[in-house]
């Protein structure tokens, strides 16, 4: 049994997330949340979401596994509008989901969710941390994206840069200790990672929002931050390039 | 004799209309109105257009047939910005129509009418009446559209509905009596209808328009509403389907 | 030495102008202006254009010449929000133009200046003289690029016209002596022009900017503006296309 009310912006913020890294997901309903894991195809990303049952006007569930088309409920959201309240109903009997924007009900179809299995979330070491607002990163992601397909985040005691090297140019953003919210780093890290999966899950964060990043030497960045108003958690870790020295 | 001067804003509507069954049409010009009827090259749906003396700010003409491409003057008054005056001129000699937006003059060259014959309105015996506004269907509609190729309009003593079944998911539209302007149905009529041609008619209806959909049992539909502020009046049949029964 | 500090808008303006015509340019810098002429790959349209010290809030610079991807700048300075500054500074050690935008720099490689020899500016009598608001053109301008691949621009001692002629419409805007800020003709001049280039130049002009244009008979056009609050002069000449008597 799984039967939800919310707003139509807290879960299309949802979507957004995770429809950067896959097009079908298994969604694991609980009593107090919901939770997903997801890697994508070529194993560079992963995404651990968590959506607790505050996030929603209404929540009832027993514990059950949904397979979701999350492009084709994507597709949907988009026709509400901002205020707008959408109702999910699990139909056991039919195997779907219903989603209902104002008069209008999709039914969709579950997916199989036997081959899905649940990736494990690292454990990892990472040494530095730095704390910023989306809006203070993303012009840096978009100037690199005509540069060079790779990107590397540096954290130093002094500051955060993100890098970008093509062939003849170069972008760069530097945010001085006292233009973070926060940052703790010993010594300097720095890793090299695929600018498109950074750049996608960057352009999904909702605006006005507050990120961490936890990073290393040569070693995957963990991106932390909620949404749904800190009712929910989106943890997304993205592996390393290896620098070939140059 | 034709020579005319409206809103842009009138034009446009009109063209909007008439564009998304023909490119060239045949407007038929008397003193009173201008009358439209065309059917689109596959004869699947047939438009039923007048427009009064009234809904122009100066209107002089004879009778006469002016065949026009429809999509030249679409693209022209797309030029014309909210508020703009348009005037229209036949130039007998050149046999040209005249569209002057502020200071620029478009001649267009007129379209042979010979070949276009003027189709007969159906005289049809649609037992269901339903009308709504154009905003309270719009979205069922566009959620329609990613799902399958044809829509059933479904009209009952209780409910209006649209349902698009798709192979694996299925979208519903239901729209209460209360929801409705009106609602006359004695028995359950139901009809499918290719969702392309009803999406683009619907797309053309301006915001805020009350339509009438008339309806039987695997019939054609009429849709009617007006336009130029109650100057305008139109009429659009589509041809349905043949169920193959599932 | 250069360096140099402005609004983005300004020298958005500037790049907005230089990329109609070319993709890679040669700035010549001195301690007073920067200074650019450049001619498109076909020879059939020339661009000179001067930024006075002025246009700056710091400028500081010795005499020096930059070859620069126009279209680059055009791609970073799209990053820039209205009210943003942009710090220009030529790196010479390593070759480099660094535009720095908030706390993004792009640090872009110079291009190789020796081949891009600078044209002379040609010394024409255009005998008439168009002064007009870049709003009252644009509308005949876009209703022309449906119709025909050239436009002939008229002035007579009247009025001053823009002409499209295709195989079966024209275009026709038409500014009477009232409707301009001046006219100088003694006698009709026209002269037929490309569409392309003409259209893709005054679509770079910032809104509410007057134009002077200057013609003859079968001649060149020599358009005038100022950018940049009148700190920064744009000439630029499009050759006839000769017409072929109808």
């Amino acid at each position: 049994m799984f039967q939800a009310r919310t707003k139509a912006d807290t879960l299309k913020e949802l979507i957004a997330i995770v429809s950067t890294l896959v097009d079908e997901a298994k969604f694991s309903i609980s009593s107090e949340k919901i939770t997903l894991r997801a890697v994508d195809p070529a194993h560079v990303a992963m995404l651990d979401v968590q959506l607790k049952k505050d996030a929603f006007e209404e929540y009832k569930a027993d514990e059950v596994d949904l397979g979701v088309d999350v492009a084709k409920i994507d597709q949907f959201l988009r026709l509400a509008r901002a205020g707008d309240i959408v109702d999910l109903a699990h139909d056991e009997d039919k195997r779907r989901l219903n989603v209902i924007v104002g008069n209008t009900t999709k039914r969709m179809s579950l997916i199989d969710t036997t081959g899905m299995t649940e990736p494990k979330v690292p454990n990892l070491n990472l040494p530095a941390k730095v704390s910023l607002n989306i809006e203070d990163i993303m012009q840096g992601i978009r100037a690199s994206e005509s540069v060079s397909d790779h990107v590397a985040l540096v954290a130093t005691p002094e500051y955060f840069e993100l890098i970008c090297e093509g062939d003849t140019d170069q972008v760069q953003l530097k945010l001085a200790k006292d233009q973070l919210v926060e940052l703790e780093a010993k010594e300097k890290a720095r890793s090299l990672f695929p600018l498109e999966y950074f750049s996608n899950i960057m352009k999904s964060v909702p605006s006005g929002t507050k990120l961490t990043f936890s990073l290393g030497v040569d070693y995957p960045v963990k991106i932390e931050f909620s949404i749904a108003g800190e009712n929910g958690e989106v943890k997304y870790f993205l592996a390393p390039r290896i620098e070939s020295g140059d």
